[in-house]
């Protein structure tokens, strides 16, 4: 661990905190829920990209190391914190919102019947495809222009259903409703890993291969 | 064909499967329907106008082809790739969504009655004589103004209701309607073509005069 | 006339009509009104500033010509070129909306019963106050900022229920009706015009008073 | 008091009034009430941030005195500023709304239930965080950036049901009710103090620490 690991590690446990406990007040879908996606990480990156990059998902995290860009020490030590930001996040809209504190409420897995397996997993990669590939695309360019990138493909992400593909959120919430003493499907967890990561892989690879193959273009010339 | 082109037809057709494949979610109508799209083609922009121009509707392509600012050979390759782009965001819908896949949510073009045909051409006539306008106006701008300004132009003609401004996404979903075992009045398809391209032409011809008389004040100053 | 004046008026005439065609598919009031008015008129000063000034609205020439920022004359035709702008939008409007154009779609002024002047005004002169603020505020500030700062301003005073803000939208809105078969209170329109001219004349004096104390910080240091 | 002591707390007065006076017309809660929160927040703020800084919450000039980046006589004219702003705004409310001034339309306090008193106390505590946060965060960087992140944090704190984050608006709110014959529950407003501090003074201390370890990375590298 470099000498600013605890900083980095305290920005991504905080921003998913952070992301976590307001994203549950938007949870009932449509362009609601993306405009509040979309807002809410457009503002944590803004704070926190310059700190940790602002993952606040091991989803994102996972994917950069598997194209390279992150080492999967780091990928790891990110993933923990993440995970404990979402449940501390969870922790907090228990104490502040009590009896609200549902399944709908904090976003949580949910089973998936087998016939709508395909389905879920086709929507979940597309949504991390938007949102990885807005990491990967967006990486050196003003904050500014970064973040408003990185949360409107959050908020597209959202818009088409896929809320779920931020795994710290699902994972934290599941974590938080576990605990209120409610009953969890975690046998279909592994449907909000692999469907996510099949989606920000192939991001991770396709979209610098889309867009940079004309290099005077693709430089930030603002 | 140059060397860069497998590279801009590829954006032409990933940022027209994703934008047809996300609008798709915010069809209802209304402000809800420009908010999405005003996001959906802004972010698409920011990420693959460096590539390709990010036009993702061939009556960008064409208008901008006759006011000479892009070849021939290309705007027909560029209506290819959007056409086959539109048709793969439709059968993606088809996977993920399911039976939810019908007209309304995919926005086919649909029948029009002869007494609602010029009201049909004017709306869809000014819906694209702003899109049109703002890739016009705003080619060379930086990218996060231009992306916001093609993005509004384009959220304000869905607001008139002019969501079928964009010929690639009408197409594709009704060719992904047909596949899906529904019926489509094709017989109507002309006043898709029609009037957003006699709207577009024209912006791609007065917007430049109105706003390029005084030189030293349309110059980006930023 | 200077040689540009032909392109200046162009410009507010355009504007206006785009203005007064797309804000009348979002008059129902509310948040939603709100975002629809700021990104209309956003849209409108990022495409046609560096031409006219994007006025688009009397209220806001005549505000800035007693401040002594623009000529009479030149406040003269710019509120013709508005409210030819606003008619011809208006007409538009019949043209693709039909039986829809009705004084609530179209935003007409309506009566004011006597124990309504007060609010009516109140309501008018802060709505402008807020606009015309924006305008005095932004000038030579970069275009992003600008545009974004000036359709916030029009957004916040729609939220408030002074959509009637914009003069040239209002009569134009009553002239498309006139013409169009119904009857308009015109007794009442001097609300309109009294309303937001006190509110507008104010904050331009006020605003730059207050902002521009402190030299060093008002300069924009972006 | 310095020279320019009059300008600025003229730019806390006035903007405090503007901001009380447009929230009142979105306070059903939810999305749309978080969309006018950061559009109004943001344009104050882009106005008046370099006047006075654009505070506009006794709550903000409280905890950056605390931090040690106000001093403890200007925090105190700030806040009185903010308070006589937010009052003139109520009353312009009630002289333009009339009958509709009431205390869910206002945001008064209202009485806390000894069971909900930790619950809002939480609620209270993470939207100043945020807001907060975001005032420490943003020092010093562009205006356009910053405007957008202060208002983002209002409007995410708001989402969350945090309106009350602002104490000048409520404290305004009351005494306008109380003005207009209504009856506030004046033993809960510590509630609106004590929750608000505790979690903007956190941020004061809290955000710096995470996001400035790094400082080449924190530096505004636009």
């Amino acid at each position: 661990m470099g000498p600013n690991s605890i900083s980095r590690l305290s920005a991504e446990g905080l921003g998913t905190l952070l992301l976590t406990y307001t994203l549950a007040f938007a949870s009932a879908g449509g362009v609601d829920t993306a405009i509040a996606s979309a807002g809410a990480l457009a503002f944590l990156y803004w704070l926190l990209a310059g700190a940790s990059g602002a993952h606040l998902n091991p989803i994102v995290s996972l994917s950069l190391a598997v194209r390279g860009k992150l080492g999967w020490v780091d990928a790891a030590l990110y993933t923990v914190a993440q995970l404990v930001g979402a449940l501390l996040g969870g922790l907090l809209l228990w104490a502040s919102a009590g009896d609200a504190v549902k399944p709908a409420f904090l976003g949580t897995s949910g089973e998936v019947a087998s016939g709508d397996l395909v389905k879920a997993l086709v929507g979940l990669a597309i949504g991390a495809f938007l949102l990885v590939g807005a990491y990967v695309a967006f990486e050196g360019a003003e904050r500014l222009l970064a973040g408003l990138a990185v949360g409107t493909a959050f908020g597209l992400a959202a818009l088409t259903g896929a809320t779920g593909v931020n795994l710290a959120k699902v994972v934290g919430a599941d974590l938080t409703y576990t605990i209120s003493g409610g009953s969890v499907a975690w046998a279909s967890i592994w449907v909000w890993i692999v469907g996510p990561l099949v989606g920000g892989v192939l991001a991770a690879f396709a979209v610098p291969w889309v867009t940079s193959q004309i290099p005077s273009a693709t430089a930030d010339a603002e």
